[in-house]
């Protein structure tokens, strides 16, 4: 698809208006770092307290379907992008038709569909975890004969953090996680003995050019981002063949914007690729503190035509989620030397939910 | 004053809002800062291109005279603070009576007026420039025969970046320079022959706990600061009788929030006090990037009442100030390896005004 689609960024002026669909913490982020590039954000999103909403020239409140309140979006930016995946494929189409819309919305179908990603990943001659396509309980159960048991059934669509999965035990009966999933189309994933989780953010501008931030290692608690550090346990020879993975699928998809790609690591030094996200990503958020060039910076720069940062990690970089109500605890975080606290203004508390995020720099 | 004056900090929640009066790029940066934070911000600016309304939860687009809007501003805001010092003292004296205001306004009586500033600095037995008040040109005269030439006559109030001084040089007439500067009440400052010209950015929390950023080294081009380098090029001793100039002066205040201090370094290492900014200063801006906790977000956690933090210097840090239409290079400064660009979203480039800046952290 790289020649087909592929859409030019637009030249923006510094006094320009970047759209940003969706109104979460890493819209809020991108609206931060936008900002400080002197640009203005209308951020759209239908929950009436969306954090980013606090920190933009304008807001939109509206649902992805209201195509009067997208054309009036579409008219009043001149570049549109978003922060998570999980836009209706409607929605980018109906805007794209109007404004440029980055990352190009038809990556967007691609990593919305479990297997569609893994298809296209495996179709590089990058490695995944074994898979099979599972869209009845019939096929389930031949999927576990080829795939083998532990195995994890996922929802081909709208997962995230952890939700849509199911693991598939030694003896546990795999009609019950065909029903906890809710008997959508899946695929079943062989459970890799992965050595650690790595992630690379990249970015592509449209002029083909690309920057990789230095191999992050991810730790997850209950299938959520708890712990990140840069830079990852990993030979040369590992990070360079992981940056190599991520920049390929980014040029492949003629993709522009930032691009997250989450790893496994295997025992003998094998690199799988686990997930895709067309957008900044948790593992990223260190880049504000920890280099001089943010994810979001980098992003906004490709999405605005501008030309990518040349960033410098200043040292050894850990950075830490506050999850649910670990958020109440942030006095303690906030006198810690060198910690940088974020905050993401979110009104309620949820078990499992992402309120901020703490960064810490190491200069030895 | 220091008993009288004192004004305790709210403890403000995180979804608090806090009120800042004025809207330029410093009021643009602490928004920012308040952002990472969690706190919504409420910028109240006379101008309608005001850049901070760009990045705020809400504005108010009024005059500071206009007790209406003033009063429903004080409502809608957790704390008023500032961005700049010329505050009108009634603003002040009416929003305080509402709300908390911080720093004091009181101390805005004081630093808003040159002398008053010197006497107060004096009083504490710290070194200023051999000054004289002015309010006549008979009192010039003598002045100048007590003072010597080369000298500087500067207006008490609202001089800032040059504005409101002339040169009284050998042979030069004072008529002349009593006409430049408006026939106003000013002072005469002998010129001193300063080595170099350093900041100290301190900040003072409400319950007496203070913390002075790193000495700061300044480069002025036509009265404007240009440039700034930390470390200072100062022995450890000048530089800790800097930060304690400093934090005497702010401790005198019952200061809360950051407090950036001038100095000029004598060739026998001797300091003298030039100016006193009751704010976040231009000569601070490096700590955005350059350390793990910046003035802004000092600034910001004094007058919510949270506690201060222990900012991390990442190195050796360099800030170029963009002016006027240097700002148009900026794909210049983008591209530069390690360099963060900051532009502030003005509408109008004008001489002489600052339009961006561009930060460098070096790690040798």
């Amino acid at each position: 698809m790289s020649k087909a689609s592929h859409v030019a960024s637009p030249m923006l002026k510094p006094e320009a208006t970047i759209g940003i669909l969706g109104g979460g913490q890493l819209g809020r982020m991108l609206a931060l770092a936008a900002a400080r590039l002197g640009f203005k954000c209308h951020v759209y999103a239908p929950h009436p307290d969306s954090p980013a909403f606090d920190v933009v020239h304008r807001v939109t409140r509206a649902d992805y379907t209201d195509t009067e309140a997208l054309a009036r979006f579409a008219e009043n930016v001149d570049v549109v992008t978003y922060e998570f995946e999980n836009v209706p494929a409607e929605t980018a189409t109906f805007l794209a038709a109007r404004v440029p819309v980055l990352p190009d919305p038809k990556i967007l179908a691609i990593t919305q569909d479990r297997l569609a990603e893994k298809n296209f990943v495996t179709a590089l001659g990058i490695r995944t975890a074994p898979f099979a396509e599972v869209a009845s309980p019939a096929e389930l159960a031949t999927a576990i004969e080829r795939i083998g048991r532990p195995a994890i059934l996922k929802t081909r669509r709208f997962g995230y953090d952890g939700k849509g999965q199911a693991a598939i035990r030694n003896g546990s009966d795999p009609t019950v996680a065909w029903r906890d999933v809710g008997g959508q189309p899946c695929i079943l994933e062989a459970f890799v003995p992965f050595e650690r989780e790595v992630s690379v953010i990249a970015v592509r501008a449209g002029d083909g050019a690309v920057a990789s931030f230095d191999v992050t290692e991810n730790e997850h608690r209950d299938h959520i981002l708890k712990f990140s550090r840069v830079p990852a346990t990993l030979g040369a020879q590992g990070a360079a063949e992981a940056v190599r993975i991520a920049e390929t699928i980014a040029h492949q998809f003629a993709y522009v914007g930032v691009l997250a790609v989450e790893m496994f690591v295997l025992g003998d030094g094998g690199i799988l690729v686990n997930e895709i996200a067309p957008r900044v990503h948790n593992s990223g958020h260190w880049t504000i503190d920890g280099a001089s060039v943010s994810q979001f910076e980098q992003h906004v720069r490709a999405v605005a035509g501008w030309p990518l940062g040349k960033p410098l990690r200043y040292g050894r970089v850990e950075m830490t989620n506050l999850i649910g109500h670990e958020v109440e605890d942030y006095r303690r975080w906030l006198v810690l030397p060198g910690a940088a606290v974020h905050l993401y203004g979110k009104a309620a508390v949820r078990p499992g939910r992402k309120m901020g995020h703490v960064t810490r720099v190491f200069l030895d």
